[in-house]
């Protein structure tokens, strides 16, 4: 079996698949195929139900919260966060730490006034920055929690007295969150939630309906609230696979659990990245992601061969992002604790072998 | 097994399911899941390049044209195709065939001026309208070319001196279309082409870049040709399930022959629906469509008792949407002859029954 460390789409628990590969032949035997099936049926409506049900329980989304199951990734989001949020007139802040953080900039930009409040751009993004300032008058923060081309994440909710709005793509479900403290929170489903081709977007209700402007109804999260994300056909398989995903999650313990987890597969990894001479971690100690996990060779000259070695040793998906380079190790909840201690015993041996 | 009569999502090949059930545990022997590769891994980009070629291969699609796999539905086109395509205090013209054509039509007037060329609402869209004259002023001209909850269908192409723009979600890959004749056409996948969760985009590239406007990127067609439909991550299932449902129909003799099969499947309900004294046809029958048979019973009475006959005989999504009533047979491409004659029998058996 192959550990996949890749950054998205990525890895999925293997009964996931079992379950979703057989549900495409026949789907809780219906003698339909999942992909032939209505999503007016009864059938799939208990699937979105479900599924909507499963988030509120593992998120512990308060009332007055909707949930929804939307097409077209966090960038649709960009464009729809401020549409929805931000009254003509008024501005709105972002922090920019990392590309898709600056893609978020760039395109509330084509809506209102945008606030920059910080940005660690001019280090390649490797820390997050800590020392500014919310507008009291800004429509609303936005932040990206976790950058997974840089490898780091935010783990503390930032301090704001205006609704926060966060990107948590690549680290919903990874770890506790207060959704309370959030107006907004979306996630592209395919890192942590299930396959691409459904986003989630969990929306405080009472911030919508404030703006003022003519909206695609595509584009307004009204719409979406009032048919149950049904507004048209949804992507129907992707969301089936996400509920099968939280599924699994919740029978795991739920997100507390697998935090825990997730902070002991985070630390076996950056310990041995710290004790090996051979690499060196590129993001700030205290802002270390515990999904995306970015480190270099000391000796550029190594790079190739160790992604050979772990080739060898079924490590998939280690290569890094051109913009840091080196190897990038997502370590989803799907990726087990076995698979990390594999990719350490990879960089072990690889170790000895360079002596 | 079970015949699907369902209007979409809907019947997809058996193969298809077969080796999208097997790609879900083990895509092409890479020993992952199709549902955890990267869209950036050539495994993914040859897939989305097969399904390109294979759409401008089946619909001979002429050079200049850009062909897109999108996120969002048909949906999402009633508002992307005003957005580019309409210039600030220019002026656009539809054609009212019916709720889809209704809701592509007030998308528009959110962009700018709709001139509605012909309305069939006065008849419950049982027919398409034939007496109007598009305004050559017009930015473009849009028409539903198959409505699927009416049951009616546009086999010619309309004639316009401005740009055709056609919503064609439930018939594209039916029948031999001259893409040349059309400035843009879209259709969500997920009645001829594959699952739920991608739509189509065919466009002329010229039509482009001139409307002046400010748009989001991600609503913006240029942003999505120049990347090649992966501005951001595509729906890496749906488009794999779209490939392997063109390869199916090119194995199968292309365009052409599946025009065929579905002029004999048409002929063969309809001449049932006109034979047998029970039932009745609901749209015009110069205007019948070729994927979506609409009609009633004679006798109310008989309704529910004739959808309990069929689904003894494995006929299923045979319920007539509620606008219409009745029963809806959509005979996608994928829906067999067999699946057609099966219908016939239960009509002539229920027939039988009722004398």
């Amino acid at each position: 079996m192959k550990h996949n460390f890749g950054a998205g789409p990525c890895i999925l628990p293997q009964e996931v698949f079992q379950e979703a590969s057989q549900a495409v032949l026949n789907f809780n035997d219906t003698g339909l195929s999942i992909l032939e099936i209505s999503h007016r049926s009864k059938e799939f409506e208990a699937v979105i139900a479900e599924a909507e049900r499963l988030v509120r329980e593992l998120l512990s989304v308060p009332t007055g919260y909707s949930v929804l199951f939307l097409q077209g990734g966090a960038s649709t989001q960009f464009a729809m966060v401020p549409l929805n949020l931000l009254p003509e007139g008024r501005k709105c802040a972002y922090l920019d730490t990392g590309t898709w953080a600056s893609k978020a900039i760039k395109e509330a930009r084509k809506v209102g006034e945008v606030t920059v409040v910080a940005s660690s751009a001019d280090a390649n993004y490797t820390y997050i920055p800590k020392a500014y300032e919310v507008p009291a008058d800004a429509a609303y923060f936005h932040f990206t929690s976790n950058n997974t081309i840089f490898g780091t994440e935010m783990l503390e909710t930032p301090k704001a007295d205006v609704p926060l709005v966060s990107d948590m793509s690549s680290d919903i479900l990874s770890r506790k969150v207060n959704v309370a403290d959030y107006g907004l929170i979306y996630a592209g489903a395919q890192k942590n939630m299930g396959p691409a081709g459904v986003t989630l977007v969990i929306v405080k209700d009472e911030l919508l309906g404030k703006v003022g402007r003519t909206l695609p109804s595509i584009f307004d999260y009204q719409t979406h609230i009032g048919s149950g994300s049904m507004y048209n056909t949804p992507p129907v398989f992707s969301i089936y696979v996400s509920m099968l995903n939280l599924r699994w999650l919740k029978n795991k313990g739920g997100v507390k659990v697998i935090e825990q987890e997730n902070i002991i597969k985070a630390r076996t990894l950056y310990d041995e990245i710290d004790r090996n001479p051979l690499f060196r971690g590129t993001a700030v100690v205290e802002d270390r992601s515990r999904m995306n996990v970015t480190f270099i060779t000391e000796d550029k000259a190594h790079e190739a061969a160790f992604l050979e070695l772990a080739k060898e040793r079924n490590l998939v998906g280690l290569k890094g992002h051109r913009s840091v380079g080196g190897f990038r190790a997502s370590i989803y909840n799907a990726l087990s604790i076995a698979g990390v201690n594999a990719l350490v015993d990879a960089m072990q041996e690889f170790e000895e072998k360079t002596k």
